[in-house]
């Protein structure tokens, strides 16, 4: 699939990959054109993807990418048809090669091709307030709402009989039916990801978008950052309080109901019919099951297995926790 | 009095009640034209009110309502004038009845009868930014100011001498005097509350809005939720620090100082000269006394009494706190 | 150097100062002219200073301020040069007497001399979006970016290649090159910070400014308040994710990185290199020394000395919180 939000400027010589990266000599002669980069599991033939921790080992033995960025004592589990670019960050070889494809995924400014909504082919079909900006490409389905002030930026995609709230802003989005963005939010910009390096911080693009499913509701001044390689994800008919942030990549299941205040750090997965009290904090790359209830003002460090109530700082059984502090 | 944000479409006969609950058989053979939905304590004798907990046991014994939700084990607590009307949830039957009589409470899109400033009456007696906003049958006092890109929805009113920051967007909300409400706050929109359902949650109603007092300061990024049945209140002279959240029905009383990013839940009700200091969460339907101090950071699960000084999480007496956590 | 941002209305005699001080009799005769107030270290000979606590007992040995705000138990504290003014409260008599010189500096209403920035002279010199504000006075360097609906207030200085977001509000800050403020922050207002009185709490001025240095970006929805006395300073190259608060006064190093939804309480000064998880507190007056690590959640109640790892609330060493709370 072609992504609609993040131009692709490849393909690259490999030649041309591995002088950004400052790798002179490389074993393999050929010049192919590479066409994408993308993780592991879905990379292509004529793609490079790239593997940095055992953890993966499986989906690498499977690649299907003519290259790979990893470390040399990873090498050889890549398969035959996968050469190995060794180099010694691959975190920051893949954002550079990342970068190279995907320039404009690097930063975000603001979008400068918006139009006055009264402008657009929008002006008949959709109930709107005043100073409304709507970018190139944007698809708004029936029935749509939109606020004062409120700016949708290029691409974006937005189903039916969706309210859209004032001084909102949305890009890299997706968006069902009958979806609900409340006042003031903050919807897609690039995830708080880059390597930091003294005096300057090397930013990685964010190639991936915000997917918000049928039914749901985001609360007011509520961000959800956009994935970096993969998607940030809010299921269907899960509700979102005031205030919430939501980093980059993460998933969250259906029926879910997350109070104000809460944060969920990049990476974490949190499952269906989950309960989030007020100001929980959510550490990155965890898997919180389904039907988990955690209590307000708990801080979650570690995977929470489905059915659980957890609260404290950091979160266990609730019961024990409040027997141990009466 | 006649709640001026929303409107009331009753009456209703009883059989249309019944019908919207799906009851099919009543002992009660008259056809009365009901006029409103209210509390057990407030309502009157062409009223319908509800009933959920034993809780509430001595004012239902004297409620004037003419019909009333409840239980079948409440239904004896309720005087003659009263005819209970039987349901399996309480909460779910009275969001559905406050629904049909409150129609446009149940979900905010945004205003779109709004207005430039400039082309209303208040050009003339407010100093105002460029791009301000306001609804029909707003009410302005004297000597007010409103910032750039702010939007005062309708029938909200706003006392003598008061200061509106810019980007801030206030509905369903009453205002004394000398009141600042500082830049991108959201003050009124409904409360987050709605019963959990797959697929589509029931939202409820929310006919109650915010009541600030004169003097009030509401920092930068803060959202104040509007009540369900009752009013959500900020008393005189209290002050809010940036980025706070205080959901639907929430009372704070007055002289009260509320640091950053603190979160009060829903329904609880905090007294007079309380300090909260920053990040404090307060769970729902909690008491917090006059003169209490809450350090920064808090998680408050339970009541607090008068003159307590308490801090943790769970918060207890600041002395035992300090003195295990050293 | 002269406060670009807020106008001294001094000089006032000494007498002037005396009166709204109530003090009716005074031991020296003379009635000077007193061209500033300033804090012990920095105040000029023709200045009047404050003095509240032993704690900066050798810096006030060694002012130069003809007069000094303190109390009877300090004045011996004072060199010749230096005549001491007794008062109840130092804190109250000081904020009268810097509201007395910087009146603007007690509340921020909305800059009602912005003008859409076409109508500027940066028309030609910076890429902007729709119904951009920009003050009087406003200074902005090469290649800068600025969204829709953003407001640069009077004064503000912005460097090279910096962009601004959509929706945000800058006042009283000056910010470097390279700089990214995303969407919807507010940067620049005064801090929470007044003296607390029954039915009228007494604000004092905020003379300070923001100071953002080469490099940085803040994240969507974050809050930065300007200085009281002294500057609040973000250092080069530091990142904030979104939704973070920053009080008054607070001074933050260079290269540290810093997650969503923290609150850094006022006065307190954050070293280089420091690295904060999301949702941290701070408390105020601390010092987090260089290469700090503080994990996510965290709550930070008292000083934490260079290269330390701390977790918990309150935070301590890392291992000795974990190994407490398996």
């Amino acid at each position: 699939m072609v992504n609609p939000f993040f131009k692709n400027n490849g393909p690259f010589k490999l030649s041309e990959i591995l002088k950004v990266l400052s790798i002179e000599t490389f074993e393999n002669n050929s010049d192919l054109n590479i066409i994408d980069i993308k993780d592991l599991q879905n990379s292509n033939p004529n793609e490079i993807t790239f593997f940095h921790s055992k953890k993966y080992k499986l989906i690498a033995n499977n690649t299907k990418a003519a290259f790979c960025i990893t470390y040399e004592n990873l090498k050889n589990e890549l398969p035959k048809n996968c050469k190995p670019i060794i180099v010694d960050n691959v975190f920051v070889a893949t954002s550079i090669i990342t970068a190279k494809f995907y320039p404009d995924a690097v930063i975000d400014d603001y979008d400068y091709n918006v139009e006055q909504i009264n402008d657009t082919k929008f002006n008949d079909n959709v109930k709107f307030g005043k100073n409304v900006l709507i970018g190139q490409n944007v698809s708004l389905g029936l029935n749509c709402l939109i606020g004062h002030n409120s700016i949708i930026e290029k691409n974006v995609t937005i189903g039916d009989n969706c309210s859209i709230g004032s001084n909102t802003i949305i890009r890299n989005t997706l968006i069902k039916d009958n979806v609900r963005i409340l006042d003031n939010c903050v919807i897609g910009k690039h995830g708080f990801g880059f390597f930091p390096n003294q005096n300057k911080n090397l930013r990685y693009p964010h190639i991936g978008i915000v997917i918000i499913e049928d039914g749901c509701e985001i609360g007011c001044g509520s961000t959800i950052d956009r994935g970096s390689m993969s998607n940030t994800t809010i299921g269907k008919n899960t509700y979102l309080d005031n205030q919430i942030h939501i980093a980059h990549n993460v998933r969250i299941g259906k029926n879910s109901i997350i109070a104000g205040q809460v944060g969920i750090a990049g990476s974490s997965v949190v499952g269906d019919n989950v309960k989030i009290g007020g100001q929980v904090g959510i550490s990155g790359h965890l898997k919180i099951g389904n039907n988990v209830e955690i209590a307000g003002g708990s801080g979650v460090i570690k995977d929470i297995p489905d059915n659980s109530k957890v609260m404290g700082y950091p979160a266990k059984n609730i019961r024990d926790f409040l027997r141990k502090n009466k």
